[in-house]
């Protein structure tokens, strides 16, 4: 359906590679949906111009040139620049129905049931499992839940100081009200979850539909040697499964690089 | 209400002492339903006799020695011998409905409401949040349900090789069938929790009902200065919030122990 689309952010280029795998990962899975995503001033004109090949739509959102709510609520909460950033996808009003997906996600399976559900819903967050994550929720495109989210911000803050927190505690009947709201674990399964609990990790996992490298290490911050297929860092102090974090350098070394590099020409860049 | 019952078990001393700690926090909060502790054949008769003065039921359980159901599944799966024990509070028929409660939990507000609750409810597994933790969980007693779940567990085992990964699979739309049988995280609020996601627990801690300090290092695997008030031992390396075992111990030692000092007389007990 055109008027719905899935929807990233990335205010980096660190964050933009992930978002070029995010949605070659998509594609892979033969979404039927648009492909949105923002990005933030600092993104370089290169990875812009890759972006636009893998997505529909590559919007600029430029909080603090926006001269509307959003920048009144960013003078009050300098802190809070990325988070402002991430609740622009409100605005996307010519779609009718989207899902956010953080950059740091990866899709293993196609997904488009998830438009069968409405706003909010999301997956629980393992560490606190009354909160969902943040990382993948679906929601409805409106300007007047976008002003009330922005006066939520500004008035109560986060309490964890990101998106989450302010989410949570805006839709903040989600772990009681409604219980298709709450989407499968498998929508959003972040890989802490391995480690804290194993036999439910291979009892339930290889039904994993999004992975989320939530935390500190992302995807990017390792290297990967493509010849011989291996990734390389202190995989064993992060909390991401090897081959998960596999799966992601084999579609960023194989689909993302080429393009890359094809843009970046004789200059350097830092796959 | 006298055909409802609060159930915990206990298969040695050192559970036993958790499930006195656990039965005074319950009268100490003032609940208005029966409690009973399951025992194993090897609890003290010292402990029994102390787990007499608190609970009103205190019952006998020996899967080896039951010559029935329970003790050919136990023939079969020898490894789930504690699951099966833990499996038998859904024979106590003269109960309505229950609430079953790990040894290692501690009430610390009233929780006679969650018997406005339905079997099978539970609160999320903050490792893997598709699965309920099986610490806490509100049932109905019935032979028929007994019976179906000792053929279940002969069948399919455990995927977790203990009650929890049993009960999940057999109650297996916890998740996604009824949102009344989710229960609040507060009431089975592991301290795991508090370490993966502190701004929450900052957030939401506070309204904490149940305290479950579940993993390796059980509140009676530290030592108590009573006079200094202060807990010793590698409470760091624990995942377990010092201000909750504090009030464990405080209990522990202001009231179970003098009870058992009385039951044990001359004879040391390692408190
Ligand atoms: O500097 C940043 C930080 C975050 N993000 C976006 O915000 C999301 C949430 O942040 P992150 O994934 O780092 O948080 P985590 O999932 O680890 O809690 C990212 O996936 C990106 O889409 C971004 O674009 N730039
Ligand atoms: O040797 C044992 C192990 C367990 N239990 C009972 O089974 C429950 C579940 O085990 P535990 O709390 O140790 O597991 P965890 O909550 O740490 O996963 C305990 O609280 C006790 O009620 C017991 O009586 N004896
Ligand atoms: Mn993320
Ligand atoms: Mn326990």
């Amino acid at each position: 359906m055109a008027d719905q689309a899935f929807v990233t952010l990335a205010t980096n280029d660190n964050y933009a590679k992930g978002a070029m795998v995010l949605g070659r990962s998509l594609r892979n899975h033969k979404t039927s949906k648009k492909l949105v995503a923002l990005i933030g001033p600092h993104v370089s004109e290169q990875s812009r111009a890759v972006l636009h090949m893998i997505y529909d739509e590559v919007r600029l959102v430029d909080v603090l040139d926006s001269g509307d709510m959003a920048h009144l609520a960013m003078m009050k909460r300098p802190d809070l620049g990325v988070t402002f950033t991430k609740l622009h996808c409100w605005t996307l009003t010519h779609y009718s129905k989207c899902v956010f997906m953080d950059a740091d996600t990866l899709v293993v399976s196609n997904i488009d049931e998830l438009f069968d559900r409405e706003e909010l819903s999301a997956a629980p967050d393992p560490g606190w499992p009354d909160c969902f994550n943040s990382g993948v929720f679906v929601f409805h495109p409106s300007n007047e839940t976008y002003g009330k989210l922005l006066q939520h911000c500004t008035e109560h803050g986060s309490f964890d100081g990101g998106d989450q927190g302010a989410l949570n505690s805006f839709f903040s009947d989600w772990a009681t009200a409604d219980i298709r709201k709450r989407l499968p674990f498998i929508y959003n399964m972040s890989s802490i979850a391995i480690y804290t609990y194993l036999p439910a990790f291979k009892q339930y996992g290889a039904n994993a539909k999004v992975v989320h490298f939530l935390g500190n290490t992302k995807p990017w911050s390792y290297t990967y040697d493509p010849k011989q297929r291996v990734v390389r860092g202190d995989i064993q102090e992060a909390s991401t499964h090897p081959g998960f974090l596999l799966e992601w350098w084999t579609l960023y070394s194989s689909c993302v690089v080429p393009m890359l590099q094809k843009e970046y020409g004789e200059q350097p860049f830092h796959s």
